[in-house]
């Protein structure tokens, strides 16, 4: 009897691997410059503080740090939350946080929960990859909902009424950079609960801002209708695999069964190193860190983009976040553009990747954390030149390519 | 709209608390004996050593130690884990190996891909519970294999021919302590091999021996029919959250598929931790003296039911792991005896928590190695009086009841 013993489920069809990661193992490539994935730069990682903290947690609470914890997390780590949460202006009691391994168990257990064959989840288009790969074995039909550039468009979303929830990435959105405004965010909740259309309010990015502090959750305006996700990934580092998940009562109960069922519990050691590094106040100086050095990538990123791309491409400036959106001529299909880049010394992410439906195939997503500035010019000024090459085969062709 | 917004999956009607970790929660109650929950010795965590091992970890190599990391794993964690299964007689590449946040996601991301509604997934009798949580979710019924002493009857096998695998755990099970022997692993390998019954054989205790190391892995003898599962929990300690699949490359890849979907991959830190100390050779030493701590609380346990519980019950002395499962007169009904029994000071887990289908009412599960030998002692004792009293009522009404 061979392999062909594993019958598997019907669900295994909708495993995709990520495009993102794959590309991840092309981009050990010495030199190449990565505007692919969305690696939060290693310069901005506590290490010191961390290493102090082990310290002191292993040498005075090994027992506690080494062994089984309940499913639902560490009591202080939950509380400090819920006060981060309350100053965000989402009031919400630490016994409704669960402590996940990362954001994006958050979503694996939310579609567990939510999703299945038959049903349908509404997303953004774009919208996070890796939402739609979290989705995908639950068996639901994800659709778009119309957006514009301030997000999701309120009287679009009786379109997909009836969808099991919407999926909003309202900080900083993974691909655009969108920031969904405030009195926006009143109207999805408003629409959304007058549809009885669930939330999941994904907000891994919302204290990477550079200039304001994003508008509070969405949540805040319909807490028992939204589950909202965090992660402590992009503001303290990603390898401890920490975030949480906030929901109403029922789901949160849920949801704890599901997590039990899942791993038991997330890293109780990372959850002590990381309760002990909140306790000594050091993130509101460490978030100013990460934002100035981020917003330099930004700052030098959109001045790349001005002086290589001005007439290559179109996109907005990030107020916050990791990454850059852009649009290139409708001609032109970005995937095609990636191994002459890579050739050229560059990575990016095609736009593609991140749509449920119909996709933009001219579109493409940049990150400016993971590179130092002076190789986020080199990278934007390599990429300049591939997109460039290509339009020229085009305008060799009859009909020059528009901008969009 | 109130949370009536969310309407579930169907699947969530299969969610059950943990009866274990639920009864983790009365554990907390000072003084209590827990010979309950599973919970290793604290005394037993590597905390000195891993303390060193962060310093290093977290001075030489932060940027790698804290940033995302691939979804199959450290490398040199994949390549020390197939070495050693290796030792153990299992050939396997450290291409097949996934690191997993704990061996219950290695249950839960298997299951992903084999389970669904309407088919079934086999067995042992009575079983480890965490795994009967982990496969709910997915939908399949679980159906009980006929079992003996030794473990699974070969014979009885074909009554689960058709289901998408069957859920073994060969050394020192959770929770009657059993480990199947060598002839009979041929056998169970054989008879699935011949039914196309793929094994999932969970391998969470192999190396909690306390005479001689167990037969070789079922997986040894079946390895493309097998996923074999492990981890780090019992051996270094729990709260690191990290264990490890190993299977044959087409389910491999469909499951580091599953694995990127449901968290990315296991905590960076953790890993680059376990790694460092690996290195360090420490773990015989470190295993000899788990297996001195815990013989001593096996035999504590042994002494104490053989003066208290002799006419009250029976059990088999275990040769590793962690538990010992006690026999009760029939009419006797373990759950209820519960509360009395921590009134009295002392917990243990009813057996009914064990059973997919018709279960042992007069059973139960007791640790061993949670407890130091005296409080093991005064707990047995403690247990002794409770089921005397319940045996007392009986003895009052007509016809005693018979040890089983």
């Amino acid at each position: 009897m061979s392999p062909t013993a594993f019958r598997f489920a019907r669900r295994t069809s909708r495993l995709t691997p990520s495009m993102i990661r794959e590309l991840m193992k092309l981009m050990g490539r010495p030199g190449l410059v990565s505007l692919g994935g969305g690696l939060p730069s290693a310069d901005g990682f506590p290490a010191e503080a961390l290493r102090e903290v082990s310290q002191r947690v292993l040498a005075q609470s090994p027992r506690e740090a080494l062994q089984y914890a309940t499913t639902e997390g560490l009591p202080a780590l939950r509380e400090w939350v819920a006060q981060r949460l309350r100053q965000r202006g989402l009031a919400v009691p630490a016994t409704q946080v669960l402590i996940t391994s990362g954001s994006q168990q958050g979503l694996d257990l939310v579609a567990k929960l939510l999703l299945e064959k038959g049903a349908k989840v509404a997303v953004e288009s774009p919208t996070y990859l890796g939402a739609l790969q979290a989705f995908a074995p639950y068996e639901a039909d994800a659709v778009e909902v119309a957006c514009d550039e301030a997000g999701p468009r309120p009287e679009s979303l009786h379109e997909v009424a009836g969808a099991r929830a919407l999926y909003l990435l309202p900080n900083f959105q993974n691909p655009t950079g969108r920031c969904i405004p405030a009195a926006r965010r009143r109207q999805i909740a408003d629409q959304a609960r007058r549809l009885g259309l669930p939330l999941i309010e994904d907000d891994p990015y919302g204290d990477l801002w550079f200039d304001r502090a994003p508008p509070p959750p969405v949540a805040a305006q319909w807490p028992e209708g939204t589950v909202y996700l965090g992660s402590f990934s992009k503001i303290l580092a990603p390898g401890l695999r920490l975030g949480y998940a906030i929901a109403p009562a029922p789901v949160y109960d849920l949801l704890v069964q599901a997590k039990q069922a899942a791993d038991l519990h997330s890293g109780t050691l990372a959850q002590h190193l990381v309760v002990d590094l909140l306790r000594t106040g050091m993130l509101d100086a460490h978030l100013d860190e990460v934002r100035t050095r981020y917003r330099l990538g930004r700052d030098a990123m959109a001045q790349a983009l001005h002086t290589h791309m001005h007439d290559l491409a179109t996109w907005q400036v990030p107020e916050g976040g990791m990454f850059f959106w852009l649009t290139l001529p409708p001609q032109i299909d970005a995937a095609t553009l990636l191994p002459p880049a890579i050739e050229q010394g560059v990575s990016f992410v095609p736009g593609i990747a991140f749509f449920a439906g119909s996709p933009m195939h001219h579109s493409l997503r940049l990150s400016f954390v993971t590179e130092p500035a002076e190789r986020i010019v080199q990278g934007v000024a390599a990429l300049a030149q591939v997109v460039r090459r290509a339009m020229a085969t085009f305008r060799e062709a009859p009909g020059r390519p528009k901008l969009p």
